[in-house]
């Protein structure tokens, strides 16, 4: 029922997503506050911008201090957490399924991979890291009796479009697709497409345009 | 020496990798022509945005049977890609840097990975994919024999401050940052930061806005 979502744009998201991941490592630190320009630097950005994000989200701090850390990581936790749990299936158990897997795997956040999908049998019936790997026949209704909300496609990329229909039939509402087919969904489907491809080629690029520019 | 460089915005150096790739895909299929709006709807996106990214490049295409793929191959190629070879290597050869290493290989990408890092003893001195694994202790002397430009960071994220130093010390001018961890580096080296969390955080939150927005 909040009145902002619809006026955050997904870089904010993403920005907001990586300062809690800053503030919950100061935490750790024992770190009270912190100012925005530090944290701004710790990303490589500006502290206007960070100003920016948080006011747009409706946090501000005139602390001398500067942002609290615990109060912050909590304000930005309302914003993107869900209340209820978030449940993830990685459908696709090869290198990269497994290391996305591994990578979330006791890290303590309140997305949580709860089962993997395979058709191989070498990969079904067996577990990484506690994730037990079930055979893709049982997709549809294991989505329903686990509460699956969101899968990350890690299948190879010749499959992927087979992968649509059991994925809307199964209600699943998000799908972050690390193939390199894009994948188009009906509305109320949110799908996020990263080939690593493009963000090596994207770096590349960059690289090219410093050197023809003598950086 | 392009006159176009810093006009061109990072999400359409991104749509056009993601383009390309789909145009090569079209040709193997044997397909000779494609319309904005076919190439529109594969991308989820409008043809208008598909129309202005190739005008942002020079590119246009007034046929009546679209725009000729082998053509715009070669055109993005020309914008993307360096008239030198691009080396990469990849730092930390865990699952997320043998995924990323496997997918890579055979691909026919202009980008080549040619070489892994670790410490691991297990891993040193082993191949995957026929890519080499070094030990760490050699990477600057090994960048620079190798012609290594860009690297791939798949390090522990504690580890990953750790390698900023030696990373600049070798001359690498790109980097793509897997680990939790934001890293800085002086001008002239290109650093994208791709946590998977911020991904899976930013498809949790818009699945979050969905459901209160009752789509």
């Amino acid at each position: 029922m909040s009145s902002l979502p619809n006026n955050i744009p997904e870089k904010t998201i993403e920005r907001l997503s990586e300062y809690r991941r800053t503030l919950l490592s100061c935490h750790e630190q024992g770190i009270t506050h912190i100012f925005s320009h530090v944290l701004a630097g710790i990303h490589g950005i500006t502290a206007v911008q960070v100003r920016r994000d948080l006011m747009l989200i409706g946090f501000s701090s005139d602390t001398k201090k500067g942002y609290d850390v615990e109060v912050l990581i909590d304000f930005i936790g309302s914003i993107l957490d869900s209340r209820n749990p978030v449940n993830i299936a990685v459908i696709g158990m090869g290198h990269l399924g497994q290391a996305i897997t591994k990578y979330f795997n006791g890290k303590g956040l309140k997305l949580k991979i709860i089962a993997a999908f395979d058709i191989d049998p070498e990969k079904v019936g067996k577990t990484v890291d506690d994730v037990p790997c079930y055979h893709m026949d049982h997709f549809e209704e294991l989505v329903e009796d686990l509460d699956i909300n969101i899968v990350v496609l890690c299948s190879p990329t010749n499959v992927a479009s087979e992968l649509v229909v059991p994925i809307i039939n199964a209600g699943i509402k998000g799908v972050l697709n690390f193939t390199s087919k894009p994948l188009n969904f009906p509305r109320g489907i949110v799908v996020e497409n990263y080939d690593i491809t493009t963000l090596l080629e994207k770096v590349a690029y960059f690289v090219k345009e410093n050197e023809e520019n003598n950086l």
